[in-house]
């Protein structure tokens, strides 16, 4: 099946919205063993909407719309449909009740110009948008030029659309494929894309199921993904897939889907029931975001301190000693902050991290060198490690790292 | 003049990577008075790219094309433009001599397949690339069908393409056009984009130079543009409207173009030669980390405290019978944290952060309601606000409000 993606919206012309839909969705359409060829951004203009569209079901068998939905007449994406495959808009009494419904519910009269959104065409049917005003449209003429072509029209608004693919529009064109599909992202970190696709090539020449790295900002994800009848046959071989590639990377992997590092981490202390601390200099607070970032991360992380200034380090515990005789770029330092960490904030492991965030050296260290470490009841481990890249980027590994060290604790993995 | 923007590149079609680059483009396109009909992105396939190429110059006077200009089978961005305009590559010996010379001075050989990297047609002409391997073409056909039209085509890495754009194709473009344009953003913080519409509304009835609004996560920003014969009057005329801009929204200002909150917090603290501490409870490190983000914040930023546990407040200095008086989330506790961050890291400034990020509410307090303080010199300012909105967002305006009440109480604006 061949498919192409059409955004609609002049905000996409001017360059006010990056078009993060058509990524979204072209990441989703090779696993249901659709091939994309075109994508196209074009503005709010009935008939150049209906030209793409036109040119869309002329060479591919899938259409796949987002936006222009709304009830503004700036919203054509309906009208260039109904144009296209020469069908009138008829209202439909029962959805216009719906969304009159849902207006009342808010205490407010819906607008005229809301009714079109209540629209069909013959050869349209509804996809439902309990989140949203603007229902999608699944049209499939059965006759004329585009006979047993599809168009799927969904909203522009993000968490609209997405919800609307996941929930209506992909069952349905899983079904018209072979079959049903489902996936599983296996996240890993402390290893590079390379050296994780060499441990699991003998699991890749499969077409079904499948294994595919990708190299993303939180790590190597490899994403496992088949094919099946049904819906528990196709989750059984991905997870049977998966126990493979735990076989290989287990003490890589963190988690699963959406999990980051930081709840994986927050759930090991929390079935440990442990709580955790933190001293940071050159990653300036971005591990206690990061850890802070996660709701109910109150409950295992107490807090930490961001020493950025020397005399500030040494005043919240690190001994000043250390720091004239190793220099504060040192693994020592690092390691007296972690101890300092789990001690200042009453908590069971403590982070130090130590290091130059760069641009400019410090203390005759490159930019980039830094020092991580853990005490964990007192137990240390330090590590050294070289980032060759801007500050933020510096910044980023190294708080990475850092939580990922007490990941690796907890399981005694080291 | 219309423009059509066509991204190349397999990669986009897999969703392993978001068009950035056309969308950064789209908005530079409108200040030069270019009008953008259709972004298309397309895959490593040189049927498919001369295609969508030619029909981009049956209907628009400049293409812009990014990706595709590599050295390998993949890159087929020059074959395609010669298939289309009809016109053999030739390799240019001084071209190719600058590519052997730019590899020998990394100590490596050339490989074979770079040569096309120095070939052109007979309509293009090369747009340097200075900082990548591969050069762009400027193509301009005198005859055929297509005379008088323009290609531009540019690397896809984003770096290499803005500088190309910025440096090469932009100058050229404007002097083809009605003459040179120059711009400026001005950032506002702490004003919402229909109240700073508006107080500037005034200002942008004129068609040059233009005045325009845009909502970004870092505040309002407003782009001031000005088209003239020559940089200069360009310049004068943008700053000219910039000076009365600020008249209107001056204590809303806090930089230009590129410059972020923190960074022009840091340049007031280091003109007024002082420092500021941080003590943190809901946005978790994200001051600290936004902070540690300006290179050089060493010089001003002493540092900070996450105090997440009730316990590590008060043992950070915020008085036990304040928290046991008026609770955690109250205007007491926050000003108590910010005395408490400015003396314990003996700072002149002090921010203090407390309140509810949610999706849970906390002492009865909504998810959302936050207490922000600033303790100057022992003068100490506090508001409350409340951000509907998920954790994430709430940790984010919360930090911007924080800091720029401290850009706020620098230059005595409250």
């Amino acid at each position: 099946m061949k498919a192409e993606i059409l955004s609609i919206g002049t905000e996409l012309l001017l360059g006010d919205i990056t078009d993060t839909n058509a990524s979204w969705l072209a990441q989703r359409l090779a696993p249901l063993g659709i091939d994309l060829y075109y994508i196209s951004q074009v503005g709010d203009n009935v008939g150049r909407i209906s030209e793409t569209i036109a040119r869309a079901l002329g060479r591919a068998d899938l259409v796949i719309t987002t936006g222009g939905l709304g009830p503004t007449s700036d919203d054509l994406t309906r009208e260039a449909i109904a144009a296209v495959i020469g069908e009138p808009m008829v209202v439909q009494a029962e959805l216009e009740q719906q969304l009159r419904d849902r207006f009342a519910r808010r205490g407010v009269t819906m607008p005229a110009s809301n009714v079109k959104q209540a629209t069909l065409i013959a050869s349209a049917r509804i996809l439902p948008n309990p989140i949203g005003s603007a229902p999608g449209w699944w049209t499939q003429p059965q006759e004329g030029a585009f006979a047993g072509r599809i168009i799927v029209s969904m909203p522009g608004v993000p968490f609209e659309m997405k919800r609307m693919w996941t929930a209506e529009a992909e069952p349905q064109l899983a079904q018209l494929g072979s079959g049903l599909i489902y996936s599983l992202t296996i996240k890993t970190v402390g290893i590079g894309e390379s050296a994780a696709e060499e441990m699991v090539r003998h699991l890749m020449d499969g077409s079904n199921p499948t294994l595919a790295p990708y190299a993303k900002p939180d790590g190597v994800h490899l994403r496992a993904t088949a094919k099946a009848a049904t819906r528990n046959a196709a989750e059984a071989m991905v997870n049977a897939l998966a126990d493979q590639v735990r076989e290989v990377l287990g003490p890589y992997i963190y988690g699963y889907n959406d999990e980051t590092l930081e709840q994986a981490v927050g759930k090991l202390l929390l079935e440990h029931q442990l709580t955790l601390g933190t001293m940071e200099s050159f990653t300036g607070g971005l591990i206690a975001h990061n850890l802070t970032n996660v709701p109910g991360s109150s409950k295992w992380y107490n807090g930490g301190i961001v020493a950025y200034q020397n005399t500030l380090k040494q005043q919240m515990g690190v001994p000043a000693d250390i720091i004239a005789q190793h220099g504060v770029i040192s693994a020592q330092c690092a390691a007296a902050m972690a101890t300092a960490a789990r001690q200042r904030t009453g908590a069971d492991v403590g982070i130090g991290t130590t290091g130059v965030a760069g641009p400019d050296e410090q203390e005759g260290k490159a930019a980039g060198t830094v020092f991580l470490s853990v005490d964990f009841g007192g137990q240390v481990r330090t590590i050294e490690q070289f980032y060759k890249y801007p500050r933020a980027e510096v910044k980023r590994l190294g708080a990475m790292a850092a939580v990922n060290m007490v990941r690796r604790a907890l399981l005694r993995l080291d």
